[in-house]
Order: C-alpha cells, then structure tokens, then sequence
C-alpha cells in the first residue's frame, strides 16, 4: 500500500466506571483491507446530533476539562449517575466514533468490486469516521463523481436519507403533507428542498425569526416561528392550508409533539362539525427521530383518540426499504449532492482540533446553523 | 304497540353558552318502529367511563347542584372554560346519553329481521339508552337467551368488545403477550379471564394491594401494584416473564405510559448487550384508550426509538373487523356472558335516582370496583 502509513489517529471515547467520560486519539493499526473491502483515506467527516451520543455519553458538558499533551490532549467530563446507567454497555471500552464521511479508495481488497473502486472518491456510513483511515466493505460506500469536494461528499448518507426517508414514509403511510420541526437545520433546508422539488406541502417549525427568515429566502411557503406569541394560530393555518397529517420531530422534548396534534385536530376539525368526545377519526402522527430537547415529550390530549407518537430512525428505515428503492435513493442523492443535499459547515477542524473543550461546547450546543465538519487529514 | 306507553323518559346532557351543564329528565315521545327497526324496552344500562365524558362534559362536579322538582331533578354544574373550549359543537343541545344497554323488544317494524326479535331480549350498543324505550335498527342487537337478567345482559358490548379487541390487535400486530392498566375495573378483571381461557400472558397493572388481591383471586399471575415502591422493578421483571411488548393503558395521563416502555425497554435488553444509544430494535407500543387520568402523558425517553403511544378506540377497531371476526367475537360474549363477561354493579339506580349530587360525584369518581348500573323501568 504505497503512501499509506502503517499507523493512523482517530478520536475514541471512553466511559469509565466512576463515571468520567474521555475522549482521546488514538493511534492505530492501518488495516489492510480485506478480498470484499476498501481502505478510505478519510478526508471529511461531519459532527451530527446523531454522533453525539456516542461522543459525549451524556456527559455534563460543563465539566469538561483538557489534559494530555499538545499533540495528544485528552478531554474529560462527568457523565451524571442518571446518564451512566444507561450506558453500563459500554463501560470500559474505548469506542471509535463518527457515523460518515468521505474520501479516497487508497488501497482495494482483491475482489473486482473492491479493485474498481481504486483511487475513486467515496462516501461511506458505518461508523469510526473519526480516524485518518477506515477499512470498510464495498457495499458500505457510495461512488462519488471524481474530484468531489471533500465538504460535498462528507454528508452523505444519514442527513440526505433520513429527509428522503421522511418523504418515502409519508407516501407509504397514506398522508400528503408534512410538519417538520428544527426545520432551518442542514438536514431541514435539504427537507424543504426536497419537498419543493417533488411537490410535497411542508410546514417548517423553526424557533427564531432569523430562522423563518433563512427558509422563506429558500422558497419555503410555510414557516411557523414557536418564538412567535401567535404560533399555535399560524400553525393550524398552515396545517389547515397544507393538510398535514404528519410530523417529523427533532425536538422529542417538552410540548411541542403535542402542539402538532392539537393544531392537526383543530385543523381537521370544522368549527361546526357535530360534538364527539373522541375527536375526529383521521389518523394524525408524530415520528420522533432526536432528541433536541432532553425533557419528557409531554402531550395535552385535545387531539381526540385518532393519534400516535413514536419513534423513527434512518436505520430501520433503511431496513424496511426495498433494495431497489435503496439504489433509487442512494442515486439521487450522488446526482444532486451539490444542490437537494447540499450541506453547510460553519467549521472545518482537524481530530486534534476538535479535542477542544470550547470547540466541544459550541458543538454539543446543537445550535442551528453551527455545524462542524471533521478534516482528518489535516 | 300494546303496553307501551306514548311518551317516556330519557336522560339528557345539556352544555349552555355560559358554560353551564345542565343534566334533566325529558320526556320525549315513543317512537313507532320504522320497517327494519325494533322498540325495544331498556331494562338496564350500565355508566361506563365512556359514558362520562358526554354525559359530565368535563364539568366541575365540585359545583354540582341540585333544582327543579321531586319528578323532575334538575342537576347543573359548571363546565371551566378550558373544557368548554372543546364543547362549541354541542353547545345547546340536549343530548341524549348512555351508549348501551338491554331490554326486551316490544314493537318491531314490518321486515322479517325486525318480527323474528319480537319479544325476544336484545342487548343494544348505539347511544340514547340512559331512556325507558329505545328504537335500534335490527343489526344494532345482539340476541341474548330468554330469561337473560338485566344486569347480566347491560354490558355486551363496549367492556367485551374492547377486552377481545385488545388481544385481536395483540395478535394482528405480532404481540404475544400484553400489559393493562386499571386492571381490577370490570374490563381487566374480563381481559384477565379471556388471557387465561386464550393462554395469553398478561401483567395487570393496579393502584392499590386490594385490588392485587382481587385480581391473584381470580387466577391472574401478574400483578403489579404502582402504589409499592418496587413497582418499577416488579414492572420490569414480569415483563421479562411474560415478553409483553404492548401495553393497553386506561390512564392516559402521568408517567406510566413512559414507564412501561422503560420497564419493556430494560426486560428486553439483556445487562451485557453491547452498547446501542438508540436502545433496542424490538418495537414497544402502548396504546391508550382512556383518561381516568386527565394530566398530560409524560413521557421521559430511557426506551430508545422502536416505540409509539397512540390512541386506541373500539370504534375504529370495529370498523377495520372483517364482518366474520365481528359475529365470532359477538357471538363468543352472548356465550360467555355469564361467565368470562360477568360485569358487577355496586349500585342499581332509576333514572331518577341518577340525576342526585352525591350519586353522580360517586359515578364520576371513577373509582375501580364501583360501578352503577341504571334501571329505567324502576
């Protein structure tokens, strides 16, 4: 394997039993890959909400703490009791991290798929993305166009097929339109792009006025601001003039699942329809798939019996999918990778970059807009 | 129509604009049966929980009175003007109540459907049955046995119906085994005869050790009590017993739906799984069909993605029956009536003696073992 050196980096992080979380580089082993496998130099890896879990362990980010060297720092953090119960699994290992990312086929098993793919840029899902180099089977990548940027290709599975997956559940579902919550994201511009394209109604639910106002300059036709005092109002306006009967929540936390309902209900429900105690029987859905908001999901019941909250993840979305409904998604999402599915990254940083504790904070802030993007080469 | 008097009386619910609920005996006019039609004579009629929320309006029962004269009770209370935002379409109407009951037919219109009933004893699901007579289209009777005895035959269908229908959707959505709520009510003590007689496992869930009791009387193995402090932990373990991942949840209000997933959520995944921050793949459900409880549902998220809360009717229910599954399960409760469908009434009251402040409060509260059965002909 010319110019691929025998040992690389990656971030890890480790939860030890007295509850400190510590997140590290790691030096490694380059693998060589194996008949079916491609060694990736990795060139781009984006920091998802999706990663954080994983990363951060629920750590209390306010006690965050650099140690180490310059050129191997080492963070920590308390992870409170509450938190580290549910994380006895992972007790004592020190985990790779990073969903997805981008790069370039160094070195190729000896299968003809893995040799096709031989000095080809691709994306890959898989997890430990946070590493210099990553050996992954050949069905785990997406072929890019050569010379795709490295900013271009790092995002390419899980942000572009959950808001694809979002619309595909809506179809195969039955509903017509959809609400979409933390709508001024990355992955929310690409929903509201998406459903622009494809003729899709879409009720955008941001939290702040510069949010609105970022969507409308994209084309959105229906953004509701939760910040505004007549946000409950406009919401059923908008539920009303799009029919949405469907909710994709980022949030999963306080009461803005049940403010979807209640507004769906009052949406469905004309002022002069004969009373019934059950609510109007069209089926109004709420599919959680973050967890912005850490508090309990609490719901007022005005909505009547027709309803349901649940979870929703790109993984058995996936699983579900058809396989040739896969390579339909998978292709639109490599042609129109700089246009649907463009991503936007406030930073690009280095893996020693990142073992930063302010750097850390604003990424575990979540805060719409800010998104870092991961250069492990640099 | 011989014996059958020309006018009669019903029990009425009326919601004024000034938000005042006013409950009245009117007298209305015997119907005459139209072709495909029976009279029949309502000699009982139970008061379901389904029934309050037409019947009460959400009224304030602190604020019950009493008026009108000796023959004609008059009982008003006042409706809080959050609830009253719920009543604008039945504002002014003095609505008949009470959805079922059974009596014996006295009238039957020409078709030979209607003429086969006459005289026989009919249970009746179909609103307006808080009256002495009651015409119903011949397909909203059930035919019971000759001599059947009224309090035997008042609750046919909504506390059956809904038991077999929870273990119809047990079975219809891929669950072997099933959690309820309430469980010592007249309904959960007859699901808990049908999971046994079915060989279906069931963990009751009950709010007081009295009611454990009764339930350990009658066969039930599960039992767990939310008012011991082992709850959780008693939760968890006779989940991982019986392997129930499907709740039906009579509450519908507070923290034990969220609860139960957790307590499905750590039965399923065993103390050294290998880490997964988005919990389990195994899909967790709770349906709600109540709201004993009328506080928001908290849910606080430990049970991962693979999850949904949603409303849960009979109606709705009935309606997505095929119509054979419809007469297997209509025709199993006439031939269990007395045993598997036993229903208890602590109280039998006429109409009268219905329309009284400390009776209704009784009624309203809601309390598991009491329950009151209404005779119009007394």
């Amino acid at each position: 394997m010319p110019n691929v050196p025998r040992t690389a980096l990656q971030i890890r992080s480790l939860v030890k039993t007295n509850g400190e979380l510590e997140l590290s580089l790691a030096e490694f082993e380059v693998p060589k890959p194996a008949d079916g496998e491609v060694l990736v130099r990795v060139d781009a890896s984006p920091i998802n909400p999706s990663d954080q879990g994983l990363l951060f362990a629920g750590a209390d980010l306010n006690t965050l703490r650099a140690s180490g060297s310059v050129s191997r720092p080492v963070i920590t953090a308390q992870v409170p009791p509450g938190a580290l119960r549910n994380m006895a699994a992972r007790l004592g290992q020190a985990m790779p991290t990073g969903n997805e990312g981008c790069g370039v086929v160094v070195a190729a098993g000896a299968s003809a798929a893995a040799q096709a793919l031989l000095g080809k840029t691709v994306a890959v899902l898989g997890g430990s993305m946070y590493a210099q180099y990553r050996a992954a089977p050949v069905e785990m990548c997406l072929l890019l166009p050569d010379g795709t940027a490295p900013a271009d290709g790092a995002s390419c599975f899980i942000n572009p097929l959950t808001a694809l997956g979002m619309v595909e559940t809506m179809r195969s579902e039955g509903h017509h339109a959809l609400v979409h919550t933390a709508a001024a994201s990355n992955l929310g511009q690409m929903l509201n792009r998406i459903c622009l394209a494809d003729g899709v109604p879409l009720v955008n639910i941001v939290r702040r006025p510069e949010q609105a106002a970022l969507l409308h300059e994209q084309g959105a036709v229906h953004v509701c601001d939760s910040s505004e005092p007549a946000f409950e109002a406009d919401l059923v306006a908008a539920i009303r003039d799009t029919g949405a009967t469907l909710a994709f929540d980022a949030v999963g936390g306080g009461r803005l699942a049940g403010q979807i309902l209640n507004a769906m209900e009052a949406a469905i429900v004309p002022p002069d329809a004969p009373y019934s105690r059950y609510g109007s029987d069209v089926h109004k859905q709420v599919y959680v798939y973050g967890g912005l908001d850490p508090r309990p999901i609490e719901l007022r019941r005005r909505f009547g019996f027709a309803w349901g909250v649940g979870g929703w993840l790109l993984t058995p979305f996936l699983a579900r999918t058809s396989g040739e409904d896969l390579v339909r998604l998978r292709q639109r999402v490599a042609d129109e990778l700089t246009t649907t599915f463009a991503s936007h990254y406030t930073d690009q940083i280095s893996l020693l970059e990142a073992l930063d504790v302010a750097t850390l904070q604003r990424c575990a802030r979540q805060a719409t807009g800010e998104k870092f993007l991961l250069r492990p080469q640099r």
